[in-house]
């Protein structure tokens, strides 16, 4: 028979050509005027020059965390091929990061140019270079995995087979430390970076010098840019490289726990591969005609997801059955609750935030009685706003639990649970791709806008713009859904970790037992000093953008004027360096606090933080991401014209309901999805340390 | 041998006594002149039309509800005491509120008169009212109590002693349903009218009018006024009312399952009377001189609560080893772990929320930069202040289960942590007076503004409020912490209830099994949604609190200019109105939910979600008490001079924060502490229907 494993490769492949013909799609187009390709090529220089500095400062932190690992590994507390493993997690990341934005930067200029000829030319382009990345990420990441997954093959290949799964599997699991530390860099480095570079551009350009926001005159504009690649391309694409490692591993070691073997690694891996390919055929339905509103360009965005959706659904009927026998058909329905539950997410953070919907104009309505009222609005709509994404992921664990067989067979039920995190993140190519067309969006509007191209052309990519705000927004819903579901994945591996490393530690995971339940307390804290430090980053870094902004307008002559060019560069630099500076803090934290309650209350306590943290994390960043997201629209929409429209007062609110909302939503939000992940795997890597050395077993 | 748990009648005895020498020692004060005497009775004739109507509200409510218990009974799924405790329980709660606040709004008036005399004769008088609150609902409290107890003991005198214990406290387990629905109505509609009243007053009258505070020219002010007594003193007393027996039910029922019987429920009542007698003898040295400063005011108050802290802890070690044996001392150690949380909960709250320090000082800083800035920053001072006292509380969760004898005895253990919630509140006496004592300080001080009092004698009053800020604040942290550990001993006894109603009933408890894990998710959802409805609620009480007092300005001739009376009534009337309105949403989430996922995920899913919103409540509950704090010290630091003062653009800023934090503070961060106990007592009173009904067993 033929051995369903290989897909994986065959996948990587399959998904890498793909990104290639995408990537030369993007670049044999023009970049438009000699003006175009300037500003083009000094924001690509600031994004390439920040994923170098960010890389250096990984590389740092990489060969410490080896060294460790490594002496973990002679201590006998690790197998040798977790911090080699370690290494390559986090490079393939790298790697995906790397191309990932080279193209995006480089489709910016293009999409304007494109956008000058035709509407759907213009989305075809911003849209292939999101597939760009969308289609890298799951690529190296199934690249990363089939290396791995065949060499410890062939290292355990004298075992019996089922043993044999288990040991690679067990491996696998503590492989996803590097994806996690790179996403905990890129994404909240990202995040801090871009807003820095977003608020500091606006005090000073747009309050204290009143000149527009993208004024070539502003010498935090390109840092802007920059920014939005950072955050929303490189940041997103680390953020859900590392949820889909992390479902992955944990769904193939679930697999194996419930007797399924290799069949169940072959079914996972199918269903992936299957993804790949669907989400291909997906892509290629994306277009639109040319009188397209906004309504048809979602739409046009749309179709391509749900087509790779309902593929991945017809086809892992005949994976299972094949795969796994008529008797685990339930199995099946994990994956489609998963599905389901990705698309629902995706829906409802886009009605609780888009100004097509109630929410938001009613929250642009609070801005008539002033900004404390819109604050309190908006804080109300986020935390409403929590309700629905709460109850689609209780009944996906529920329905993925019963419909795998938890009735019958207890780890069977987990399996589907992790599998359902598998399925949601199966179309990973077609949906990253959806969101990192945002920020290529965002830049050509940027970019038509510094160099005058016609009203037309900016009109075309103002709509490519705002649909990329709504992508943003639903993009943000998705990467926290299945962040949620891949941690919860992770903990409930960790638990077998735990079993298989030391069967008789005393697990007590009841949750009236006191380790565990000041395990839930001290987690579900977590998010919100993770929360805290992160705001607080974008504080400060945002206050040295500033300084520099006001030492430019005062220091270079003749740049208010026009004839005098900004010292780009330097913001860009700025903004760099503080990023990299205030990474410190929580990464720290995301890393030592599982070691720490791991030593001071046992396994029993780590697996009531991880479940705390999961919880209160999940709500606290769709709290905060919709709040940001639905801040933002609604200043857009009095800028529409309502609530008397720009330059009134209510606008003046709802400016200041946006710049609070900043943070939230590109910031701090995004950054609890690395936190919950970041806590599981830590754990999982540790937790032979932790059974060792832990006071309260 | 004497019989201990005759303390408990004697001590609600010596309270009630103490209540009522109180009482007289602040009546017997002059009301000052005629123009104070009216004002006053103004706000106290519209805090008992509060109070009524209320009453009138939750006597509606409280039919309905004993109806149901009633048929719950005749079905059998309940004692046939349950409902009529439930009354009991109401009542007494609804009795502690009526004389506390009787006696607080009859001290406002009498403590600005005395100020004129001396400071500290206005500190004793406002002190000498808050202590009337703290006692009586000590004091009712245990009445209810005692006479529940002996009933049980009589009916089940045929029971060989560890059963009739074992019946006497499952029974009073579920009789704190009472408390719990007065608690909700009186602290989440107490909350809303409070700030209701407050935000319309300024708004209007500070905004529009351009009229001072506590101008009696603002139809709102009386309101206003009002808000503060049904807010924090019939709020906060119910909200404590509720704690106390919460706490004091399930420390006893665990001792009962801990195999302590009689011994144990009489050790613990010793503690509690020890707590009144303690109070007592602390509240005499509660008194200052005549120059004192804020910090010798504070330490006035402090000194009392102190004093009465150590004599409990003295005390608790001889009624450990007397009653149960020095085998037992250890227990001794979960009393001072309690005692200690206590306090050290109420100093981290001063930290972050007193302008003296650092964090309030910092944030007041942020408002250079804007609103968006100041409100950021609050919020992040809000999320990081939240790490402290999760960490107290999970220190004293763990002293006092470790120190009670967990290792040993499980149950033991438990009832460690359910006794420390007992010792917390032991003081609750003096506690509550202290925090009383805040709304008749800031009465008195509106009062002598009102009416013109020399400067001499505003100065004083403005130290006695000034002072009232700090102790509301240590008060809400207070309030809180026993709030998260009454509500984690309820937990604790509900699986207790369950074990006993139903042996067989299959209890997997375990962190991972989904009904528990999908708990946890929707619990840790709860607290956000009540806050959004709460925060929501406010809004839409002011604005109509708004279109009063403008058709007021706008109808009523000679109201600006001082020659015609402002309609008061009306006001009060319709923030009353509004509140009782406004109640109904979030009480029906707090009853429903925990019926609507027990029936649909069984114990264990309660249990989950019991968890879920303890922990996430707690940590969220203090985030929005602490920046609602800080955000209104920061504005008063502004206002003493700082960073511009008073009218700067920075003061401005500050307004903005203080507004948000306003249902911060006041409304949606008190009410997380009603919702989490509310939470635990419905699951315990619905205990037999979940067992019986539930989809997922």
């Amino acid at each position: 028979m033929f051995d369903f494993t290989l897909l994986a490769p065959i996948g990587a492949v399959v998904a890498l050509i793909f990104a290639i013909v995408m990537a030369k799609s993007v670049l044999k187009n023009s970049e438009g005027t000699e003006q175009m390709a300037k500003i083009a090529g000094s924001i690509r220089k600031g994004a390439m020059a920040y994923l170098k500095r960010q890389y250096i400062t990984v590389a740092k932190v990489f060969v410490v965390v080896f060294v460790v690992l490594l002496i973990l590994a002679f201590l006998h507390q690790l197998s040798f091929f977790t911090p080699i493993a370690f290494l390559t997690g986090g490079i393939f990341s790298a790697l995906a990061g790397f191309f990932g934005m080279k193209i995006a930067t480089s489709a910016n200029a293009r999409t304007a140019w494109a956008a000058k000829e035709s509407l759907n030319k213009g989305l075809r382009v911003a849209f292939s270079a999101g597939s760009v990345m969308g289609f890298v990420v799951v690529g190296l990441g199934l690249v990363d995995f089939s290396i791995w997954y065949f060499i410890l093959k062939a290292v355990y290949a004298g075992l019996p087979a089922p043993e044999q799964a288990a040991q690679i599997t067990m491996q696998m699991l503590t492989f996803g430390m590097g994806a996690s530390t790179m996403a905990l860099f890129a994404r909240v480095g990202g995040g801090i970076f871009t807003k820095a570079a977003d608020v500091g551009a606006d005090l000073v350009g747009k309050v204290e010098a009143g000149i527009p926001e993208d004024d070539p005159r502003n010498p935090a504009v390109i840092a802007d840019n920059v920014g939005d690649n950072v955050g929303d391309v490189a940041g997103m694409g680390a953020d859900l490289y590392e949820s889909n490692v992390g479902a992955r591993v944990s769904a193939c070691a679930l697999a194996v726990t419930a007797g399924l073997g290799f069949e169940g690694i072959a079914a996972t891996m199918a269903i992936v591969a299957i993804g790949v390919f669907a989400s291909v055929i997906g892509s290629f339905f994306v277009k639109t005609k040319e009188d397209a509103d906004q309504k048809a360009l979602l739409s046009a965005l749309r179709r391509g997801t749900y087509i790779a959706a309902i593929l991945v659904a017809v086809a892992s009927f005949f994976v299972v059955r094949g795969l796994l026998g008529m008797e685990h058909i339930g199995v099946f329905g994990a994956v489609i609750s998963g599905l389901l539950a990705g698309i629902l997410i995706g829906y409802f953070t886009e009605y609780y935030t888009a100004d097509a919907y109630k929410p938001t104009q009613k929250l642009a309505g609070t801005s008539e009685t002033g900004s404390a009222t819109i604050i309190i609005g908006g804080l109300a709509l986020g935390m409403r706003s929590t309700v629905i994404p709460v109850v689609i992921v209780v009944a996906s664990i529920m329905a993925s639990f019963y419909l795998a067989g938890g009735m019958q067979s207890y780890s069977l039920g987990l399996y589907g649970i992790a599998l359902s995190a598998v399925a949601m993140l199966s179309t990973l190519g077609i949906t990253l791709a959806t969101d990192a067309y945002g920020p290529v969006a965002d830049n050509a509007g940027g970019i038509a806008e510094m160099t005058g191209l016609g009203e037309d052309v900016r009109k075309r990519t103002d709509a490519l713009d705002s649909l990329g705000n709504t992508t943003a927004a639903t993009g943000k819903g998705f990467a926290i859904g299945s962040a949620a579901l891949t941690a919860l994945a992770l903990l409930v591996s960790y638990i077998d970790q735990v079993r298989a490393i030391s069967p008789d530690y005393t697990l007590n995971l009841q949750l009236t037992n006191p380790p565990v339940l000041v395990g839930v307390l001290i987690g579900a804290m977590l998010p919100f000093i993770f929360a805290a430090m992160t705001m607080e980053s974008v504080g400060r870094a945002a206050q040295s953008i500033v300084v520099e902004v006001r030492r430019q307008f005062r220091e270079i002559a003749g740049l208010m004027e026009g004839t005098a060019e900004a010292d780009y560069h330097t913001c860009v630099d700025l903004c760099t360096k503080s990023a990299q500076k205030e990474m410190v803090a929580p990464a720290i934290l995301g890393i030592a606090v599982p070691i720490v309650v791991g030593i001071v209350f046992g396994v029993n306590g780590v697996v009531g933080m991880l479940g705390g943290a999961t919880a209160a994390g999940f709500v606290l960043a769709i709290m905060m991401a919709n709040a940001g997201g639905a801040w933002d629209n609604a200043k857009k929409y009095i800028e529409s014209g309502a609530f008397g429209g720009k330059g009134s007062d209510n606008h003046k609110a709802a400016v200041v309901g946006d710049t609070v909302g900043d943070p939230f939503k590109d910031t701090s939000g995004p950054s609890i999805n690395i936190l919950i992940k970041l806590l599981s795997i830590v754990s999982i890597v540790f937790a032979t340390v932790v059974i060792n050395c832990s006071l309260i077993k």
